[in-house]
């Protein structure tokens, strides 16, 4: 987990993708995960080509085990295209 | 430009979809358009269903009428379907 820092009661990762059309492609593979999950991270696509995902479990209002298998599902998605 | 607030040299507006899917196909829309004009928003998908858009020039430091222009083109979305 050393890629996500912990903020508050959050884990937090950014990424950094090749252009706009990276980062969306990269956001609707989380997108499709946090479906099939049920547990949605918040995501922030933002500078053009940066994303950062922040997971938390707002029912719980701390951070769970399923914040930490989330981010560790998301860290096996390939990076479609990295700078 | 009413349903946009301005927040510095930025402009904001805030919607709340149906749900998660909601989120994502509206987000899809906006980064079509968005990479069409090559004026790319921040985009913020938080708390399962709301997104966030933030519209400013960055090559500028400020707000433009590329921002407005943007803001009117997003204003005309259909949203995929409010709460």
């Amino acid at each position: 987990m050393s890629d996500w820092r912990e903020d508050g009661d959050a884990i937090v990762r950014d990424f950094e993708l090749k252009d706009f059309a990276a980062a969306m492609a990269f956001v609707n593979q989380v997108a499709e995960m946090a479906e099939g999950a049920n547990h949605h991270p918040d995501i922030l696509i933002h500078g053009w080509n940066n994303v950062r995902l922040t997971l938390t479990t707002h029912s719980e209002g701390k951070l769970t085990d399923n914040d930490r298998a989330m981010a560790e599902r998301i860290d096996g998605l390939p990076l479609p295209s990295s700078p």
